[in-house]
Protein backbone atom coordinates (compact mmCIF):
# COMPACT_ATOMS: atom_id res chain seq x y z
CA UNK A 1 0.00 0.00 0.00
CA UNK A 2 1.47 3.71 -0.76
CA UNK A 3 2.71 5.04 2.47
CA UNK A 4 0.74 8.01 3.33
CA UNK A 5 2.13 10.62 5.12
CA UNK A 6 0.53 13.80 6.51
CA UNK A 7 1.73 16.83 4.22
CA UNK A 8 4.84 18.94 5.92
CA UNK A 9 4.33 22.59 5.02
CA UNK A 10 8.13 22.42 5.55
CA UNK A 11 8.89 20.49 2.51
CA UNK A 12 10.92 22.48 0.00
CA UNK A 13 8.33 23.21 -3.04
CA UNK A 14 6.47 24.64 -0.12
CA UNK A 15 9.36 26.79 0.74
CA UNK A 16 9.82 27.71 -2.64
CA UNK A 17 6.24 29.30 -3.02
CA UNK A 18 6.72 30.78 0.39
CA UNK A 19 10.24 32.34 -1.26
CA UNK A 20 12.21 31.06 1.64
CA UNK A 21 14.01 28.72 -0.54
CA UNK A 22 15.24 30.08 -4.41
CA UNK A 23 14.19 28.35 -7.38
CA UNK A 24 14.64 29.10 -11.42
CA UNK A 25 11.02 30.46 -11.74
CA UNK A 26 9.14 29.71 -15.42
CA UNK A 27 5.92 30.68 -14.97
CA UNK A 28 4.18 31.99 -11.91
CA UNK A 29 0.36 33.14 -11.68
CA UNK A 30 -2.10 33.01 -8.02
CA UNK A 31 -2.17 29.00 -8.70
CA UNK A 32 0.62 27.52 -9.86
CA UNK A 33 4.53 27.72 -10.33
CA UNK A 34 6.59 26.32 -12.52
CA UNK A 35 10.57 26.22 -11.97
CA UNK A 36 13.44 24.11 -13.79
CA UNK A 37 14.10 20.93 -11.64
CA UNK A 38 17.21 21.39 -10.49
CA UNK A 39 18.19 17.40 -11.49
CA UNK A 40 17.12 17.93 -14.93
CA UNK A 41 16.53 14.16 -16.47
CA UNK A 42 16.88 16.48 -20.10
CA UNK A 43 17.24 20.06 -21.22
CA UNK A 44 14.44 22.03 -20.19
CA UNK A 45 12.93 19.58 -17.50
CA UNK A 46 10.43 21.97 -16.11
CA UNK A 47 8.25 20.76 -12.46
CA UNK A 48 4.75 22.28 -12.49
CA UNK A 49 3.20 22.63 -8.99
CA UNK A 50 0.12 23.93 -7.17
CA UNK A 51 0.63 27.19 -4.83
CA UNK A 52 -2.42 26.57 -2.98
CA UNK A 53 -3.36 22.67 -2.60
CA UNK A 54 -1.82 21.09 0.98
CA UNK A 55 -1.25 18.27 -1.03
CA UNK A 56 1.32 15.25 -1.18
CA UNK A 57 0.47 13.99 -4.32
CA UNK A 58 -2.76 12.75 -6.18
CA UNK A 59 -4.45 11.07 -3.46
CA UNK A 60 -4.95 14.19 -1.23
CA UNK A 61 -5.50 17.26 -4.12
CA UNK A 62 -8.70 19.09 -4.27
CA UNK A 63 -10.51 18.07 -7.82
CA UNK A 64 -10.18 21.94 -8.52
CA UNK A 65 -6.84 22.43 -7.84
CA UNK A 66 -5.79 19.14 -9.48
CA UNK A 67 -7.84 20.63 -12.60
CA UNK A 68 -5.82 24.04 -12.04
CA UNK A 69 -2.59 22.56 -12.22
CA UNK A 70 -2.87 20.30 -15.19
CA UNK A 71 -4.21 23.23 -17.34
CA UNK A 72 -0.89 24.93 -16.52
CA UNK A 73 1.16 21.70 -17.33
CA UNK A 74 -0.18 21.97 -20.54
CA UNK A 75 0.45 25.39 -20.84
CA UNK A 76 4.13 24.63 -19.80
CA UNK A 77 4.51 21.64 -21.83
CA UNK A 78 3.08 23.86 -25.21
CA UNK A 79 5.83 26.40 -24.52
CA UNK A 80 8.56 23.97 -23.42
CA UNK A 81 7.87 22.09 -27.11
CA UNK A 82 7.79 25.70 -29.05
CA UNK A 83 11.10 27.34 -26.79
CA UNK A 84 13.02 23.85 -27.21
CA UNK A 85 11.77 21.65 -30.58
CA UNK A 86 12.19 18.42 -28.54
CA UNK A 87 11.56 15.39 -30.57
CA UNK A 88 8.33 14.91 -27.77
CA UNK A 89 7.19 15.85 -24.13
CA UNK A 90 6.41 13.34 -21.36
CA UNK A 91 4.58 14.46 -18.27
CA UNK A 92 4.98 12.09 -15.44
CA UNK A 93 3.66 12.53 -11.82
CA UNK A 94 4.73 10.15 -9.05
CA UNK A 95 2.93 9.17 -5.72
CA UNK A 96 4.71 7.69 -3.13
CA UNK A 97 8.37 7.27 -2.54
CA UNK A 98 8.54 3.74 -4.47
CA UNK A 99 7.18 5.56 -7.81
CA UNK A 100 9.69 7.72 -7.82
CA UNK A 101 8.62 10.20 -5.18
CA UNK A 102 11.30 12.84 -4.17
CA UNK A 103 9.39 15.88 -2.86
CA UNK A 104 5.90 15.25 -1.01
CA UNK A 105 4.04 18.60 -2.47
CA UNK A 106 2.06 17.83 -5.48
CA UNK A 107 3.63 18.31 -8.89
CA UNK A 108 3.80 17.59 -12.57
CA UNK A 109 7.41 16.86 -14.50
CA UNK A 110 7.26 18.13 -17.95
CA UNK A 111 10.10 16.28 -19.92
CA UNK A 112 11.24 16.86 -23.16
CA UNK A 113 12.67 13.71 -25.16
CA UNK A 114 15.26 14.42 -27.26
CA UNK A 115 15.94 11.24 -29.53
CA UNK A 116 19.51 11.83 -30.03
CA UNK A 117 20.29 12.21 -26.43
CA UNK A 118 20.64 9.93 -23.31
CA UNK A 119 18.08 11.16 -20.34
CA UNK A 120 19.79 11.46 -16.64
CA UNK A 121 17.93 9.45 -14.19
CA UNK A 122 15.38 11.43 -11.73
CA UNK A 123 16.28 13.33 -8.68
CA UNK A 124 19.75 11.74 -8.95
CA UNK A 125 23.94 12.65 -9.52
CA UNK A 126 25.13 16.30 -10.08
CA UNK A 127 22.37 19.93 -9.87
CA UNK A 128 22.64 20.95 -13.19
CA UNK A 129 24.50 24.64 -13.66
CA UNK A 130 22.37 27.84 -12.56
CA UNK A 131 23.62 29.96 -15.67
CA UNK A 132 22.04 27.61 -17.76
CA UNK A 133 18.91 26.73 -16.04
CA UNK A 134 17.94 30.21 -16.38
CA UNK A 135 19.04 30.39 -19.74
CA UNK A 136 16.08 27.62 -20.39
CA UNK A 137 13.68 29.31 -18.55
CA UNK A 138 14.32 32.72 -20.12
CA UNK A 139 13.62 30.58 -23.41
CA UNK A 140 10.85 29.03 -22.37
CA UNK A 141 8.88 32.23 -20.25
CA UNK A 142 9.22 33.92 -23.92
CA UNK A 143 7.18 31.04 -26.01
CA UNK A 144 4.30 31.20 -22.84
CA UNK B 1 9.79 19.52 -32.61
CA UNK B 2 7.36 16.87 -31.89
CA UNK B 3 5.46 15.73 -35.28
CA UNK B 4 2.10 16.71 -35.50
CA UNK B 5 -0.05 14.68 -37.09
CA UNK B 6 -3.69 15.04 -37.09
CA UNK B 7 -6.40 13.31 -35.53
CA UNK B 8 -6.90 9.88 -37.20
CA UNK B 9 -10.79 9.47 -36.21
CA UNK B 10 -9.75 5.32 -36.92
CA UNK B 11 -7.21 5.33 -34.19
CA UNK B 12 -7.65 2.43 -32.10
CA UNK B 13 -8.74 4.08 -28.66
CA UNK B 14 -11.15 6.05 -31.08
CA UNK B 15 -12.79 2.24 -32.13
CA UNK B 16 -12.64 1.02 -28.38
CA UNK B 17 -14.82 4.33 -27.77
CA UNK B 18 -17.32 3.73 -30.48
CA UNK B 19 -17.40 0.33 -28.84
CA UNK B 20 -16.55 -1.14 -32.83
CA UNK B 21 -13.14 -2.32 -30.83
CA UNK B 22 -12.93 -4.59 -27.88
CA UNK B 23 -11.61 -3.29 -24.01
CA UNK B 24 -11.54 -4.43 -20.73
CA UNK B 25 -13.33 -1.77 -19.19
CA UNK B 26 -12.72 -0.95 -15.65
CA UNK B 27 -14.83 2.64 -15.58
CA UNK B 28 -17.18 4.33 -17.93
CA UNK B 29 -19.27 8.03 -17.64
CA UNK B 30 -20.43 10.27 -20.33
CA UNK B 31 -16.70 11.69 -20.83
CA UNK B 32 -13.98 9.30 -19.96
CA UNK B 33 -13.49 5.84 -20.72
CA UNK B 34 -10.81 3.62 -18.22
CA UNK B 35 -9.92 0.23 -19.52
CA UNK B 36 -6.99 -2.13 -19.27
CA UNK B 37 -3.88 -1.45 -20.70
CA UNK B 38 -3.26 -5.29 -22.50
CA UNK B 39 0.44 -4.23 -22.90
CA UNK B 40 0.89 -4.33 -19.04
CA UNK B 41 4.18 -2.28 -17.84
CA UNK B 42 2.64 -4.05 -14.30
CA UNK B 43 -0.41 -5.07 -12.46
CA UNK B 44 -3.17 -3.05 -12.80
CA UNK B 45 -1.88 -0.83 -15.51
CA UNK B 46 -4.65 1.46 -16.25
CA UNK B 47 -5.27 3.48 -19.51
CA UNK B 48 -8.08 6.72 -19.06
CA UNK B 49 -8.93 8.48 -22.34
CA UNK B 50 -11.66 10.89 -22.80
CA UNK B 51 -14.32 9.81 -25.21
CA UNK B 52 -14.84 13.89 -26.02
CA UNK B 53 -11.79 15.04 -26.90
CA UNK B 54 -10.55 15.06 -30.66
CA UNK B 55 -7.24 15.20 -29.49
CA UNK B 56 -3.87 13.23 -30.46
CA UNK B 57 -1.97 14.38 -27.20
CA UNK B 58 -1.73 17.35 -24.40
CA UNK B 59 -0.79 19.95 -27.54
CA UNK B 60 -4.36 19.92 -29.04
CA UNK B 61 -6.73 18.74 -26.15
CA UNK B 62 -9.42 21.56 -25.08
CA UNK B 63 -8.30 22.65 -21.15
CA UNK B 64 -12.11 21.73 -20.36
CA UNK B 65 -11.61 17.85 -21.73
CA UNK B 66 -8.21 17.49 -20.53
CA UNK B 67 -9.83 19.01 -16.94
CA UNK B 68 -12.59 16.52 -16.74
CA UNK B 69 -9.34 13.94 -17.93
CA UNK B 70 -7.60 14.71 -14.96
CA UNK B 71 -10.24 13.99 -12.47
CA UNK B 72 -10.63 10.64 -13.69
CA UNK B 73 -7.35 9.90 -13.83
CA UNK B 74 -7.14 10.98 -9.86
CA UNK B 75 -10.53 8.41 -9.51
CA UNK B 76 -9.09 5.61 -11.24
CA UNK B 77 -5.43 6.51 -9.52
CA UNK B 78 -7.57 5.83 -6.07
CA UNK B 79 -8.94 2.86 -7.25
CA UNK B 80 -5.85 1.11 -8.23
CA UNK B 81 -4.31 2.15 -5.04
CA UNK B 82 -7.42 1.03 -2.94
CA UNK B 83 -7.83 -2.47 -4.83
CA UNK B 84 -4.21 -3.44 -5.45
CA UNK B 85 -2.46 -1.78 -2.87
CA UNK B 86 0.84 -1.14 -4.80
CA UNK B 87 3.80 0.30 -3.63
CA UNK B 88 3.34 3.58 -5.33
CA UNK B 89 1.75 4.69 -8.47
CA UNK B 90 2.99 6.30 -11.47
CA UNK B 91 0.79 8.56 -13.86
CA UNK B 92 2.50 8.78 -17.48
CA UNK B 93 0.99 11.02 -20.22
CA UNK B 94 3.25 10.71 -23.60
CA UNK B 95 3.06 13.00 -26.44
CA UNK B 96 4.86 12.12 -29.67
CA UNK B 97 6.06 9.03 -30.56
CA UNK B 98 9.89 9.46 -29.52
CA UNK B 99 8.39 10.50 -26.14
CA UNK B 100 6.78 7.36 -25.89
CA UNK B 101 3.35 8.01 -27.24
CA UNK B 102 2.12 4.79 -29.38
CA UNK B 103 -1.70 5.83 -29.97
CA UNK B 104 -2.54 9.42 -30.79
CA UNK B 105 -5.55 9.86 -29.07
CA UNK B 106 -4.67 11.64 -25.70
CA UNK B 107 -4.53 9.38 -22.50
CA UNK B 108 -2.92 8.53 -19.36
CA UNK B 109 -1.05 6.14 -17.79
CA UNK B 110 -2.22 5.17 -14.22
CA UNK B 111 0.83 2.20 -13.50
CA UNK B 112 0.78 0.99 -9.99
CA UNK B 113 4.39 0.12 -8.57
CA UNK B 114 5.51 -2.78 -6.54
CA UNK B 115 8.40 -2.56 -5.22
CA UNK B 116 9.52 -6.06 -5.15
CA UNK B 117 8.79 -7.04 -8.82
CA UNK B 118 10.14 -5.97 -12.46
CA UNK B 119 8.01 -3.70 -14.53
CA UNK B 120 8.12 -4.45 -18.24
CA UNK B 121 8.56 -1.69 -20.91
CA UNK B 122 6.12 -0.01 -22.40
CA UNK B 123 3.96 -0.82 -25.71
CA UNK B 124 5.89 -4.24 -25.89
CA UNK B 125 6.43 -7.96 -25.84
CA UNK B 126 3.57 -10.42 -25.34
CA UNK B 127 -0.22 -9.01 -24.52
CA UNK B 128 -1.52 -10.06 -21.17
CA UNK B 129 -4.16 -12.51 -20.38
CA UNK B 130 -7.70 -11.65 -21.13
CA UNK B 131 -8.92 -13.84 -18.34
CA UNK B 132 -6.28 -11.86 -15.80
CA UNK B 133 -7.34 -8.59 -16.86
CA UNK B 134 -11.00 -9.01 -16.22
CA UNK B 135 -10.45 -10.14 -13.07
CA UNK B 136 -7.98 -7.29 -12.35
CA UNK B 137 -10.92 -4.41 -13.76
CA UNK B 138 -13.12 -5.92 -11.38
CA UNK B 139 -11.21 -5.69 -8.64
CA UNK B 140 -10.24 -1.78 -9.43
CA UNK B 141 -14.02 -0.89 -10.71
CA UNK B 142 -14.90 -2.54 -7.35
CA UNK B 143 -12.69 0.13 -5.19
CA UNK B 144 -14.46 3.39 -7.09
Amino acid sequence: MTEKQPYDPDNIFAKIIRGDAPCVKVYEDEAVLAFMDIFPQSEGHTLVTSKKAQATNLFDIEDDELKTLIAAVKKIACAVEKALQPDGVRIVQFNGAPAGQSVFHIHFHVIPVYQERTERPHAAGQPADAETLKELAARISAAL
